[in-house]
């Protein structure tokens, strides 16, 4: 079965193998504490950015290294394959930080952009509001300019990097009687007064990583934080969300990898009734169910990388690649803990992880069912 | 749709009823807290067993109240309605200190059962073995006659109230070249030299449940503490596996229809697109199909229940009940954590420590694949 | 597992048995014939008449037996278990039939009661029409009085016996404006003027069924023909569908015990790799799998039947009956035609048949999205 | 989504426009005619040579156009769009003639290639043996030398254009003995004394394509028709499995595309309670559901047919490509129909004839199970 992209080239192939030889080493023997405590330690971010593995896409003149979208895929890929709650690094990496730089000016690029890239900056977006959901049209915090500032009103809910990100790129109405024509994106940085954070939000799974709620009350913010213009903010959110939710679909593939990998182990090792699980044609064929849903997969996603790369138009198809792939992912989780027996309910045992973590992938970066609504929309069913 | 049982009567419901009140003032409100600190307190055994709410199926004469089958469903029902890290009162009452009441000598009897009926007594039974399982004829864990005393050693794993129970039902091989012919089942108590307790497993639900290793060490066992005869352990264990699986099964119904209520609250009170959840085609169609699961399970069990009070042999049945509802109560967890959006990943909702709890029914109590195995093989599909 | 159910007395399960010798005598022989030449001969209808096996409820005074409901289920269960294609009899003697004995005046029952039983009469209904589909409140076909007749025009498709049907009960509209509150119920004879048929539709399968359009064309029905009252034919048809949709989900249950029978007889004899294929681990799940969806189906049929005799208002129960065993009826057929390898795929083999007949399962009597609507509007979605 | 592949240049699509337009004109508008006739009349094997549609891979001096595996892609595609029933054509090309392509001498492909190309030789081949199954170690029809000839003994099953083909394949054992390393590939001819055919087997589909089983007694082969060499036929089939197998993927993707394409004809014309039927969340979500099946599908053997050209080893692949992609069509199959409602079932609507077609696909070319079993093994799941 496939290892490797049709279209990584030797560079790209290399640098995965460094970046795993650095997780070995760094990341993966500590993650199950992280994932116990709650918490990536900061020091994290900074030694991922000296070594580069943020914002790799970023231009040189910032600070980057100004690699393409493989490079990301693939540290993306290999920290999912760690675990679910390294997310936030590609987050970071791959969803936020482009909204500064294709949104950005100079000025505001010179003052993030390098911080991001050294891992001295953490961020975050704030779409979600308590009650609302990700209705954009419905958005209730609201930016009212006042001088050189606007003053923002509001709370969002469910922000990844949420507790310990430095700027937050926050999805606010500047005109609420324009409805989704009113939306603007205003970066909010930490200690700005007013803005206030809530507790660490406590989930099924993906502990490592924070989400919180966020809080503005009269929370002043500078005009010179606008990302781009005032009411292109739907627009700019809509360009985005095509690498948000492939990054899920890609996700998706691997954390089926890395269960599919953790069971075939197991089944091989233990033994019943006097031979490994492994013998049993039940547990062969649904193995096999499996290693054919993960190799079909692979293969999709690796043609959505290919034409994200290319530029073409795949709402739909990563709209598929997202719905379809992360069912799988939660419903292979509940098929590979119970191969493991007992043992698959400890937590010690990798699949308990899994088992917890992957069971929001069909829920967060826009629902299984929106997917599926865009999916029939664009199939000319609505009209 | 249905909501007591056709053989529930009048004194049943009014028992239900004053269960209920009971759970709700004592122990609903704290289940929360228990399951984050992963432990019940020791009180609430003490107050059950004065409420009669241990093992109420016990004769007058050891303590109990010498009532019938159903009421011991009511309690389990009750409790898992709560939530399932609460199955160890059940455990107890309806699995383990039968053992006692069927194959006790009147000496056993009078040691063991009044305690367990008041509280003061907390039973365990362990089977399972590391790296062995569930398969009984493989037992590894010996006991040697050594005068007046057994000497027990080896080790158990995945037992439940393993932590703060005082009394284990344990199963030893009392003569290994005999196979399941020489399964013996003797009673080891806390304190007792040579044996220790290993820490609280870790699980990815039922965190309530103590679950822990066992470990016997040249453990001197009194010979009076054997319960029944030498090498009928087996026999034993056979009878009581019916009521096990049944549990499972009738836990399965309570766990999808309080899951299904907690959805059914939420969808209606919940509004995407100007309209509450409840009104989309997919969420109707998704409850209405969980509403049939339901019905058809509590409708199955029903019988089932009558039929085991009956004495009727039903282990083709029970494990039909077992294997399916269990696997049906695992999936309809993700389905309901669906519909609840990013608040069913949020642990202050109770989907979502459903969705970590049931995750164990399928592997429980004879894995689904051991279900099926039984059910193939009284289909007379295996010669 | 269940093969009697539990309110069937020793009357019930002779006659089960005397109407099953009946059926390998007289029918079961000729079945796979008349499914090709797509019609049940004319004489079976006297000979079932003959027998008294025909609206065994019918009172005695027009010539039936009195007979209890447990009798229709037990010449439906023995019809269906031959083949689908035989549920001619039983629509006529369960269901239409009944409107004659619920609605029809003295004279009415009179006219035509004795001949639906000794069979001389065949019966069908006529609801659903072409490009409307079930809904009852579109109804096109029109009644209009003209002094002592109604001028009906219209046509009317999918209609089973509706090619050899004496007596047809068709649904009209006697007043368009007043919607629902509108249909009215008209027997309509054979040889009326105006009234023509269609050809034999052309099914996937149960075709020994004959299923037509009707066509009327200023069709002059005597007033005298009308069911009941004027206007009352909405409440009329609501009454009688519990009955019809159960029908459908104890038909279910049968053709499923049918396809487990020969899969499990087929999988014993048939050898691969040295082995019979029964001996395969996927072999057995799968059976073991159907083999519980059987002994859940039927345990739920069991109660809806007692439940249905009792009077009881079991819509919902019915509705989720009807959904969930049609369509694991119909899953069901191509798991079992799949174990049969290529021969599944012959016709000679009786699973090709039910691949076949079982399809429309889902489909008829309301659709199985219809019942997923009455479930949810049931369990208070709607509104 | 997707309509062409990526690999296909101009001068493919070209052609795949040609093949089209003759398709419209001179098959499609006769097939469902051919279907209930069972049987393609002899012209259009020859209509097809003519224009240079059988077998276009042949090398341009046995009278073929030499052209790439695309063509045949293209071919096989277009003609399962029409429906099942043309599968005899690409068995032809695709799979038959390749066997005298690639193992036949000179003077064999001079003698059968030009005939095979124009259509005035139909080609079979001869595996599966009543009882035997598939496995192709336990063939039973043997070929014994005398002086010149071998005379066969044996019988055959299941032979796609077992009843009209000119040559057949046959699959004999010339050493039962040596077990698979025995097994040789004879063509047999028409005509041949003691080749007799049974009659045409009646199947639940693909009517329109012909299979028969097949009789040989003391058939005298002249040993100029052993293709190859002796004792080399088993791993002369395991190469040519491949090629079976990825047509069954690729049919299977165009099944379902066309039943997609109907079904949302289909809601989108049809009304039900004042609205179409692509309006309901329901349609819409099943229908989303499909295109991301088949898009996932399409993405897959597009690359599994570039990969098949290269020359790669894609037998687990392939095996997973068969399995997964006939079960969804015919699980799709299910889906449409029940769309259509009571419509589904009458076969003047193309799903009917679907519904009954694809039901083969999980079995034949190897069924699933054995797919499943390849895949395990591959997985090194089997020691």
């Amino acid at each position: 079965m496939q290892v490797t992209y049709a279209f990584e080239t030797a560079e790209h192939q290399q640098f995965r193998k460094s970046f795993r030889k650095f997780l070995e080493a760094e990341i993966a023997p500590h993650y199950a504490k992280w994932d116990k405590e709650g918490a990536i330690p900061f020091s994290m971010w900074k030694q991922m950015g000296d070594m580069g593995y943020l914002c790799p896409q970023v231009e040189e003149v910032y600070g980057g290294l100004g690699l393409d979208y493989v490079y990301n895929v693939i540290i993306a890929e290999e920290l999912e394959r760690v675990g679910s709650g390294l997310m936030g690094f590609g987050l970071h990496s791959d969803i936020i930080v482009p909204y500064v730089e294709k949104f950005g000016n100079a000025s505001q690029k010179e003052r993030w952009l390098p911080g991001c890239v050294r891992g001295d900056i953490i961020t975050a977006i704030a779409m979600t509001e308590p009650g609302v959901g990700s209705n954009l049209a419905g958005v209730q915090t609201t930016a009212v300019k006042d001088g050189d500032h606007y003053i923002v009103n509001g709370s969002k809910t469910f922000i990844s990097n949420g507790l310990y990100s430095n700027i937050i790129i926050t999805v606010v109405s500047t005109d609420k009687a324009a409805g989704h024509k009113g939306i603007s994106l205003l970066v909010i940085e930490e200690g700005t007064e007013g803005f206030t954070r809530g507790r660490a939000l406590e989930k099924v799974g993906q502990h490592a990583q924070d989400t919180a709620e966020l809080f503005f009350d009269n929370c002043r913010v500078p005009v010179e934080n606008l990302l781009g213009e005032e009411g292109q903010g739907f627009y700019y959110l809509m360009q985005n969300l095509q690498p948000e939710r492939l990054g899920v679909a890609i996700a998706s593939v691997i954390a089926m990898e890395d269960m599919l990998a953790h069971t075939t182990a197991y089944v091989k090792e233990r033994h019943a009734f006097g031979q490994p699980i492994s013998h049993f044609q039940n547990t062969q064929f649904a193995l096999a169910e499996m290693a054919t849903t993960i190799e079909m997969g692979r293969t999709f996603v690796e043609k959505l990388i290919q034409r994200h790369m290319n530029g073409d138009n795949i709402v739909t198809e990563v709209s598929m690649a997202k719905y379809r792939l992360s069912e799988q992912a939660r419903d292979m989780a509940a098929q590979c803990m119970q191969l493991h027996g007992g043992y698959g309910f400890m937590e010690e045992y990798k699949i308990a992880r899994r088992y917890r973590d992957v069971a929001v992938f069909p829920i967060y970066a826009g629902t299984n069912e929106i997917m599926k609504t865009i999916i029939a929309k664009n199939l000319k069913l609505t009209n």
